[in-house]
């Protein structure tokens, strides 16, 4: 049990997707993430773990002691990444949970554990995230997300289709409580100096597709007051985006236009129509309603004055979701017990812990990332802080032990 | 002689790029722009007139008599189009100027007459318009466009490798005048119920490209006071482009972003990066200079404010072309002749007599079409509005024969 075991594991998930500028692009149900769910299941299988996957294709591997529980504690996270991300977003949480089986086999334990790699928590590839543990916790209905299209052109329906998966598994069983381990993908444990977050509430995505439709016409020959720019309506929206997080950062809220597609996208046509994906986030309901509130408010105004249509939709949402108190008391007990400086705090990304928080007793566990970057080449954490908090999950397992009831 | 001949040359036209949707996508040196110069030299071959082609690919016909001359009149225009554009846009002029050698023969005349249809039109290919009559012009200089980048990923230089053409063809001689009918590709002479416009001078398009660079991160963990966010700063951007075009009107100068791309452009990530193509028109130089200094400012304040970088470049610049005083009093004399009337005009869209007008006499004859509507689906002119301007420069080639100087 030593940092050197985390730096192997890392080590096993270095390559695949690597890009030359640094980072990795590990896109959802595609041939880079089957990769490392490739190495999981090579790594578990080699160290005689038991390797399973479930309908639709997340990895799990357990001890024996697993199978002779009706319910033990399940210790996972993801194993894609954003376009140009980061090596830590995900396979660290698996990583963590991994060195957890080898530590308890190496310890003689007889505590049994299991290990999940989640498909698709990124919506770089879907334009939805969390999939793989939403699905198989029945907070995500296959059948709304079946006719997302992803960046290879297929929709889920499709995808699921080819592989022998289904987009209506049966819900996961067999979980007493679920925990996972993160990086924090923010600036706060950095800045307070600490070691480990102890994770109160995951903030809620909801998320929308803005349709502007003005009128593609040349852009030498069409006067000014004869336009309709359906391109300077969208910049209108998106800076009104921006003033409705900004309105609502006392709240920890969150709104940002990470999708602009233009057509026709060409140097002499004025645009004829944009497409915006608006993702707004919060602990707090009331202050993503309000967020809401003032984006349609402002679509409607740029609507009316400029004479365009601007269609307006929610696409996905996932309500805030409250850690359990008592896992939450047992981590904040055990990084105590080891002396580890840590931080009760709220998470500002969604996390597979979201699904699973809705059906079992869930925690989470944050480590410093630097200078609170991530989605990014240049996200880095060290080998030390994911050993820590590794240790922390470790020494929490140990001492609760089963003790936890089975959902 | 009659309008039935126009709409068998445009029938010729019709299916090449033919969109599900209706309209045409006709990129430059693309399949299908090559197989509308098939169609063009096949007709040719077939009525008997001679064909040829260029270092660049544009293509041409003539008659018999037009090799027996040291100079001749050159009529012509384009056959590539934008994405989603329309069936009227430069192939009208390519078919008047091949209504006019069918008529020369008919009648019997011995008049000498090239008719050329050049490459490149737009600039939706490749970000650079009008290249094959720019480079056989020499107003555009090959070595600047080279590393253009066009739609398929290939730039000019690979292209023109591939193809066995060069960047820097020898300049075009033989050439007593040039000129070209085109669609108005705005409301003008549908507004005043005119048959044809007659061209005073062409805008000369000034185009740059910006690049914002901001920060790329995660859109959930990172709060609104910590970004540096591009595509916000873009859109900042986006409508002082679209104030600095406002402010101008008066001047009959126009200013268009139509091109945006974001960079990693997904939902959970703060763009990084933003590209965006801007396009400003005029026949004004102080005008446009002007804009440009409005959209500089404003660059540099949203990059102090926001603590983003942009780099914005001119990309091409085009300096408005006045068409040749005798050959506009020539059109306009022709019209008079036929009863048609006429109306002086600037053109606000570039065209291939931009290059021309710099090395020969120029002329240009605009017809109306529905709605002023161009580089759009919808873009519509009728037969009789082909026919009509094609009577007019026909009447100017007899009437004036080869009386003009050679350049």
């Amino acid at each position: 049990m030593n940092k050197q075991d985390i730096q192997e594991l890392m080590d096993l998930f270095h390559d695949p997707g690597t890009l030359p500028e640094g980072g990795v692009t590990r896109l959802a149900y595609g041939p880079v993430e089957d990769e490392m769910h490739g190495i999981f299941r090579q790594w578990g299988e080699n160290c005689g773990f038991r390797y399973s996957t479930d309908a639709v294709g997340n990895s799990f591997l357990c001890n024996d002691a697993a199978l002779c529980v009706p319910a033990c504690p399940l210790v996972g996270s993801h194993l894609d990444s954003v376009i140009k991300g980061g090596r830590f977003d995900g396979v660290a949480g698996v990583v963590s949970g991994m060195v957890l089986l080898k530590w308890l086999k190496e310890s003689g334990s007889s505590l049994p554990l299991r290990v999940g790699a989640f498909r698709c928590e990124e919506s770089s590839g879907f334009g939805r995230s969390t999939v793989g543990s939403g699905l198989i916790t029945h907070t995500i209905d296959g059948g709304a997300i079946a006719d997302f299209r992803g960046k290879e052109g297929k929709t889920f329906r499709e995808v699921f289709a080819e592989r022998g998966l289904s987009l209506y598994p049966p819900m996961i069983d067999c979980v007493s409580e679920y925990l996972e381990l993160h990086i924090e993908q923010g600036k706060v444990l950095e800045s307070l100096g600490k070691e480990v977050g102890i994770v109160e509430a995951i903030a809620g995505p909801r998320r929308y597709r803005a349709v502007i439709n003005g009128f593609a016409d040349h852009s030498g020959a069409t006067p000014m007051d004869l336009r309709k720019d359906a391109m300077a309506a969208a910049a209108e929206l998106i800076l009104a985006v921006e003033a409705a997080g900004r309105a609502e950062a006392g709240h920890k809220s969150v709104a940002t236009v990470g999708i602009v597609k233009v057509s026709p996208g060409v140097m002499n046509v004025i645009p004829g129509q944009v497409e915006l994906g608006i993702d707004t986030r919060g602990i707090d309901t009331d202050s993503i309603d309000r967020m809401e509130t003032a984006i349609r408010r402002a679509a409607a105004e740029i609507s009316e004055t400029r004479g365009v249509a601007i269609d307006l939709r929610v696409q996905s949402e996932d309500k805030p979701a409250r850690m359990n108190p008592a896992v939450r008391q047992g981590l904040t007990a055990a990084a105590g017990r080891l002396g580890i400086s840590h931080h009760s705090m709220a998470s500002g990304a969604g996390h597979d812990a979201l699904g699973f928080a809705e059906r079992f007793p869930a925690g989470m566990i944050f480590i410093p990332c630097r200078g609170g970057v991530s989605h990014n080449p240049a996200e880095y954490t060290t080998t030390d802080a994911i050993f820590t908090g590794a240790r922390v999950l470790f020494d929490y397992l140990l001492f609760s032990g089963s003790s936890l009831p089975s959902a």
